[in-house]
């Protein structure tokens, strides 16, 4: 697998082509950002952790049936995925109730969510990543219904898988967001699963392990994410 | 039909309550407001205009086998309904792009939807009537599945209807806002359908003929009202 030219550098990744065009290599990088980019900062170990992280969660993933892109680990900070036509449409699913949900609809936070929420919003951070229904998704032309389905299937599934080994670790999978691609003609869970992009507390003290640290300035982010980790069986 | 106390004032309407406990009265008055009640004016005739208006677009939906809370008209700017236990969510219509979705999506206004959209926002004037899903609506409480299965068909089925209506008097119904509740198990549509509630425009000039005159400032706000009225066959 030669690395070729970088094809996209997002807030937290660069994507670089392969000389096989249907891989990728992800680079996790240390930038941390939060707030549609306005708060920016270089965590020290972030990229190698949320590889390592992600890669973990990947293998479960896909061992419990869920198309993922993930291949194989490559470096501390960069693994290899399968090159994926990306859907612009995030999918959020919450357990308990926190974060943009609480702002928006005044509810309150912490309480759990029965049955667990499922939310799109547009992958587009000029407007903020407005959230968006399925019925927008398909007028605008960002997904098709059939793709939709098999996402929030997908999602609920990963729900299933997560939520579990989170417990096991005594954490609460308070909330997270996937994206999608089609590779194959088949849509496949692409990005990342990494406590950048999802929340998880304590189950006992609901000490917040995740982005939020770094959101609310509470400091020991990197840390928590180890601790996560090392929790539900991941060395770094 | 004896008339008892106010039950609700409103931002546009006031409900009162009847001698009989499955009717109410509703009262249009000239009060107007924009942007979640901050721009408020009280403009002359839009209390009866939009009375007759109503009643007029009730009775063509009733007409076409959709249920309605409409019963008759009881004075210039007063009318009897069915007592509705009401679902706090609002569902949105959308033939052409504008207002609040083209703030949102940053999409441009003006084009033609297809197919055309549907989105349910939060009735809850304190956190400004927020974006949610069926989802959000079953976690919370907001309503059944089945209830929002049924908003939904039957604000297409609106749609049907209206955009014809509309058409044939010249004009494009861009979208538009329906409440619906309960009555005798039954989802029924409640509050009302009139230019404060819906974009309209002429289908040549594309000049503004709705509330969005009173919202831009553009004056004229009530004489569109009437000329609307007009091109569909109501006489005020
Ligand atoms: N398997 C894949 N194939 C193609 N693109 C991908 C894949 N996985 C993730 N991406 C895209 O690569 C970018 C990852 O970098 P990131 O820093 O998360 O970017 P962003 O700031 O856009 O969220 C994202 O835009 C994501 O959609
Ligand atoms: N048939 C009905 N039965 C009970 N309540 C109704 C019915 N139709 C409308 N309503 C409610 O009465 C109120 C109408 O007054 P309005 O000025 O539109 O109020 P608001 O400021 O709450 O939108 C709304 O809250 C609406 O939900
Ligand atoms: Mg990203
Ligand atoms: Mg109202």
């Amino acid at each position: 697998m030669e690395k070729r030219d970088e094809l996209y550098a997002g807030k937290a990744k660069s994507v670089y082509r392969t000389d096989d065009p249907q891989r990728l290599i992800l680079r996790f990088r240390d930038d941390t950002s939060a707030f549609d980019g306005k708060k920016k900062e270089s965590l020290a170990r972030k990229g190698t952790v949320n590889n390592k992280f992600n890669a973990f969660i990947m293998e479960k993933l896909q061992a419990a049936g869920i198309p993922t892109h993930f291949e194989t680990l490559l470096s501390d900070d960069e693994c290899v995925v399968k090159n994926l036509e990306m859907i612009p449409v995030e999918c959020v699913v919450r357990n308990v109730a926190a974060g943009g949900l609480v702002r928006r609809l005044g509810v309150e936070e912490g309480q759990t969510l029965t049955p667990p929420t499922f939310e799109l919003f547009l992958k587009d951070d000029a407007n903020g990543d407005p959230m968006i229904n399925e019925s927008l998704a398909e007028t605008f032309g960002w997904a098709t219904p059939e793709q939709l389905a098999t996402m929030k299937a997908l999602t609920f599934q990963v729900n299933d898988v997560l939520k579990q080994l989170f417990l096991d670790g005594d954490m609460l999978l308070v909330d997270y967001k996937l994206e999608f691609g089609m590779f194959d003609g088949k849509v496949t869970l692409g990005d990342e699963f990494s406590p950048d992009g999802c929340r998880l507390w304590d189950a006992n003290t609901r000490e917040k392990m995740d982005k939020d640290r770094f959101r609310q300035g509470l400091g020991g982010v990197i840390e928590a994410y180890e601790e996560v980790g090392r929790r539900i069986g991941i060395t770094f």
